[in-house]
C-alpha cells in the first residue's frame, strides 16, 4: 500500500507530525482487494447460501456459454452436469482420511439414547399417517415425513461441469480471464448476458471458500491440434490467479469449444426445482440452442437427464458494440473517452466517438460551446472546465435517440416458438415493441401472453427475461410483475385474472439493463420509460 | 497489469506459442479498479439517479457521523446542510463563463414560437383554475400547475455538508481514508451502520461523475491546536487519492470533530420528502443524538431548518469487536485467521481466535481431528487438507451460541421514547427479544407497535431499522413488511388492519445484517431465524 497523497503534504507538516506522535493501533487502515470484497459480500452476486450458490453457478456458466457461442455465430450447444460428491469421496479427492466419530457427544447432531427413541417413535407415527393417506389416494406434504436428525453442519458437495461450443480462449490469457475479479472482455458497450465481469469468478471464489479446490478449464480452437488446459484458483488477497497447471494437451478428436469445472458446496435438495425451472425457461427464450442437463449421484432414482432440442436454426444477430449516446455520458466517461480516443481534434472526437453527431452538428455544437473552443483544437488539451462545458451542452442539446440496431432481441418468432413448444399452450399472442430509450441507452420490450396450457398454474404466471436471461428471484419488486398485476385491466380482454391460466412473458433487451444489485435478479420499477413500454407491450 | 500465472507455464508452451501467433484484437482483457466498478454500477450502492444520489449521500454522511461519535462515546451532534447551487453559480465556482444560448434550435427544450404560444395559453388556463379552487379553499395538486418546459438536461447542483463531534482522523491517513474504494477501518467483526467501506466514497465518485469537484474534509482532535484540512478526489482508474491540498490550519476556537463537504448533482424536488422522512426517523431511533438539518437556496420560501433535540443522555454501549464463532467461518476465513494470528500452536489458536471454545473443548476437538493433529503443533504449519478437516469439524461440532454482548441495540427505553416523542402517539408497546443466532452471527430483534398518533396514516405504517439505520426503499420485499402484512393476525389484538393508524417499528441489530445488495435497503425474507424472531417480537 503506498501512502498516496502524503507526498504532497508540505514540509512543515512533517515537523508538526514529530511533535504530536500518532497513537499506535488507533486507526488501522486496511485495503481490500476486489476479490476479498466479493468473497465477503457474495450475496450481492447471488451467492447467498449453498443452495443458491449452486443455482447461480449453473446460471453463470450457462449464460457465459450462450454469450460465447453467439459471439462466434455458432448455434449454442450447452451441456451442464452436476455430480453429487459424498463427504467420503470428497475427502479422498483432497487426500484427507475420512475419520469415524470418536467423541460422539462433541457433535451438533448428537442424541442421547432417550432422545433417539422418542424421535424414532415420532417418525414411525408420521409414516403410518402418511401410508394411510396414500392409500386413500391423497397427497401429503413431504415435510410431514421427518427428515431425521439434520445436523446444521453436514455439507453437500457437487462437481459442476459446463461444456459448450463457444469461442476458444487464447491459451496465455486463461489464467487472467478466470483468476482475477474485475477483469474481463465484456466491458464494451453492448448487450450481453453477463455484465459485471464476475460470473464464473464468483463460482471460483465460492469454491475456495467451501471446498478449497481449484477450477479446471479446457479450451480448443477449431482445427487446433492441442487443448489448452488450466487448473487454477484465485489468490483472494492479491486478486491474482494462482496456477496449478497450465498446459497444452493433445486434441485427438479435434474437439472445439470450452469446458469449465468447479467443485463447490451446494444444496441440490432445496434448489433442484429452481435449477430445473431455470433450464426449462432458458430453453423457452433460447430455442436456437441445444441444452443437455444431467444430475448424477450415487442414488440412481435421484438422477436427472433432460435434453432440450434445438427447435430453430434462426439465431438472433450478434449484438454489436456501439458508441455512446451524448446524452448518456457523465464527466468521468467523457474524460475516459478523451484519454482513449485516437482522434486528434475536437471535431473528429465528437463526430466519431458518439452516435448521432454528424459533422455539421458537431460544428454547431462547438460553435455553441463558446469562443475558447474551435473544431481544430486538440481534444486531449481540453481543460477540466472545458470538459464540464461539453458535458453541460450534451445534457441540454437535442440528439436523435439511439437506434436499436446494436440490440439483439430473441426475435418475436423465437419467443412465440419457445413458449408454444415448452408449455403446450392453447393460445399465445406476442408483440414486439420498437426501440426506445432511457438515459441514452436503447431498449426493446417484447411480450407474449398465453392462455391455458399444460404446465401452467391458475392465475398469472409471469416469466421475466432481460437480455435473454431468465429472472427468477425477487419477482415481487420487478417492473414486469408490478405492471402485470397492477396496471393491466385483464377483464377488458375477457380474461379472469384469478381463474384462467395466464402466462405473461416479457423480455427486455438493452445495452444497459438497470438491474437492482449484481445478482441480476430484478429490474427496478422506478424507470418510467421501461414501465410504460412494458405496459403497452403486454396490452 | 502483470501477467499473473503465465510465469508458471512450462517452457514448451513458449515454443508452441511461437508456432500459433495470437490473433490481434481478438480478446482484449481489461482490468478494472474497484473504483471503476462502483462508478459503473453505482446503483448497487444506492446511487441510482441524481435524486437518490442526494438522498444516499446525506444518509451515508449522517450514519458515518453517528458511528464516529459513538465510537468515542460522545453523544452525537450532527449538522447536515444542503445548499442548492444554481448553474450560473456552479459555473463560476469552477471558473467557467456562463454562456447565453446562441443557436437556440440546438437545445432539447427548444420551442417554436407557435408551440410556445400554445403552452403559455395552457398554463394561463391552469392557473385560472387553480386560483378558482384556491379561493374555494380547496387544495389542488401542484402538478396541475405547469412546470414550464422541462429540458431533460438541466442539472441541479447541491453542496452537502455534514459536521459532527465524532472521532478525529489522523492527519496523514485522511487521503487514504477517503481516496480509495475498499479501504477503511470498519472491517472488523462488529455491529456498525456502514459495512462496505464505500459510504462516503460513493459520494466522492458521484461528485467526480457529475460535477468534477473534489471533496473537502476537516478534522480536529480535542485540545489540538490545528485542524487537518484536505481537498481531494479519487483517481478512479488507479483507485488512489488525488490530493489538491492537505494542510494543518489554525484551530482558534479549539473546535473538535469532523466535517465533510461535497458538491454533487442531485434532485431536491423529488427527494425532499424522503430526506426529511429519513431525518425524522433517525431522530426516532437515535434519541441520544442531536440533529440539525438545513436546506438553503436562493428562494427563501423553499428553505428548511429542522432541529431534533436530544431527548436522552442514555447512549447504548459501544459495540465491541468480537471473535468469530466457529460455526460461521469458511475455509478462506480460517486461512486468513491462521495467517494473522499471533498464537503459535493449534490449541492456543482454537482457544483464543474463536468464541465459545474453552481450553478443554479445544483439546477434545483436536483429539477428534485425528492422529496427525496435536495441541502443540504449529498452527501455521497446517496443510490445506488439515484446514479442511478443521473446517468440517467446526461445521459438525456443537458450540454454544454466540452471546449478544457485542451488540448494541438502541435500547427498549430509547426506542419507546423516540416513537412517542416524534409521532405524538396515543399508545405504544415495545418488546425486546434476547440474542439469537443465524450462521454464527448473533442478532437481537426489538419491536414497537403503536396505535393512533398525529403524523400516522391509516393502516399499517412500517418503520424498519437495522443496526440503528433506517431502511426506506424496497419495503415490499423486506422480512419485516412481509411478516407484518402476512403473518400477524391483527384482529386477534382488536386492531383493524385497514382503518386503525398502526405503527410497526422493528429494529434488528447484528454483527452481520443480511442485506440484499450494498444499498442496505432491505433484509431478505429467506432467513427463517430472523423471520421467526421478527414475528414473535411484533406479537
Amino acid at each position: 500500500m503506498d501512502t498516496g497523497g502524503s507526498s504532497e503534504s508540505p514540509a512543515e507538516l512533517k515537523k508538526a507530525k514529530s511533535k504530536t506522535p500518532r497513537k499506535p493501533k488507533e486507526s488501522i487502515l486496511k485495503q481490500k482487494s476486489p476479490a476479498e470484497f466479493f468473497a465477503e459480500n457474495k450475496n450481492i452476486a447471488g451467492f447467498d447460501n449453498p443452495g443458491k450458490c449452486l443455482y447461480t453457478t449453473v446460471r453463470e456458466f450457462v449464460e457465459n456459454s450462450l454469450d460465447s457461442a453467439e459471439s462466434v455465430s455458432e448455434l449454442p450447444v450447452v451441456e451442464v452436469t452436476i455430480e453429487e460428491i459424498g463427504k467420503r469421496q470428497f475427502n479422498s479427492m483432497i487426500g484427507l482420511v475420512d475419520r469415524e466419530r470418536v467423541d460422539a457427544a462433541l457433535y451438533d447432531d448428537y442424541e442421547t439414547d432417550k432422545a433417539r427413541e422418542r424421535r424414532l417413535a415420532k417418525e414411525a407415527r408420521a409414516q403410518e399417517i402418511q401410508a394411510k393417506y396414500a392409500s386413500l389416494g391423497k397427497k401429503v406434504k413431504e415435510a410431514t415425513a421427518s427428515k431425521g436428525i439434520k445436523g446444521r453442519g453436514e455439507a453437500s458437495f457437487y462437481r459442476v461441469t459446463c461444456k459448450d461450443n463457444g469461442k476458444e480462449m487464447p491459451h496465455d490469457d486463461i489464467p487472467n480471464m478466470f483468476g482475477r475479479v474485475l477483469s474481463g472482455t465484456k466491458y464494451g458497450l453492448k448487450q450481453t448476458r453477463g455484465k459485471f465481469g464476475l460470473s464464473a469468478k464468483m463460482a471460483l471464489i465460492w469454491s475456495k471458500m467451501s471446498t478449497g479446490l481449484p477450477i479446471e478449464i479446457s479450451s480448443a480452437m477449431k482445427g487446433q491440434n492441442y487443448v489448452s488446459f488450466c487448473r487454477l484458483d484465485i489468490d483472494i488477497h492479491r486478486n491474482i490467479p494462482h496456477v496449478y497447471s497450465h498446459e497444452k494437451r493433445k486434441n485427438k478428436d479435434r474437439w472445439r469449444g470450452a469446458e469449465i469445472q468447479v467443485v463447490i458446496e451446494g444444496n441440490w435438495t432445496t434448489y433442484r426445482s429452481k435449477i430445473l425451472h431455470y433450464m426449462r425457461q432458458m430453453a423457452v427464450i433460447t430455442p436456437y440452442a441445444q441444452f443437455l442437463f444431467k444430475f448424477l449421484s450415487d442414488a440412481p432414482d435421484k438422477n436427472v437427464t433432460i435434453r432440450f432440442a434445438r427447435r430453430t436454426d434462426v439465431m438472433p444477430p450478434v449484438p454489436l458494440e456501439m458508441k455512446h449516446h451524448p446524452s448518456s455520458v457523465d464527466l468521468l466517461l467523457i474524460k475516459r473517452l478523451i484519454t482513449e480516443t485516437t482522434k486528434l481534434n475536437l471535431l473528429q472526437f465528437l463526430q466519431h466517438e458518439f452516435v448521432n453527431i454528424s459533422r455539421s452538428y458537431a460544428e454547431r455544437l462547438i460553435g455553441e460551446m463558446g469562443p475558447d473552443f474551435n473544431p481544430k483544437m486538440a481534444v486531449k488539451s481540453l481543460t477540466s472546465q472545458q470538459i464540464v462545458r461539453v458535458h453541460q451542452l450534451f445534457r441540454q442539446a437535442k440528439f436523435d435517440d439511439p437506434s436499436g440496431d446494436c440490440l439483439s432481441p430473441a426475435g418475436e418468432y423465437n419467443l412465440r416458438l419457445g413458449i408454444i413448444k415448452e408449455l403446450h399452450l392453447d393460445m399465445v399472442a406476442t408483440y414486439s415493441g420498437s426501440a426506445q430509450v432511457f438515459e441514452g441507452h436503447p431498449f426493446i420490450v417484447k411480450a407474449g401472453v398465453s392462455v391455458g396450457g399444460k404446465d401452467v398454474k391458475q392465475g398469472l404466471n409471469i416469466f421475466r427475461f432481460a437480455n435473454r436471461i431468465l429472472l427468477l428471484f425477487e419477482q415481487g419488486s420487478d417492473v414486469v410483475t408490478r405492471t402485470a398485476l397492477k396496471r393491466i385491466n385483464w377483464s377488458s380482454y375477457k380474461i379472469n385474472q384469478m381463474q384462467d391460466k395466464i402466462g405473461v412473458f416479457v423480455s427486455i433487451v438493452s445495452t444497459k439493463i438497470p438491474f437492482k444489485g449484481t445478482g441480476k435478479e430484478y429490474i427496478g420499477d422506478d424507470i418510467s420509460e421501461i414501465a410504460a413500454a412494458v405496459k403497452s407491450a403486454i396490452q
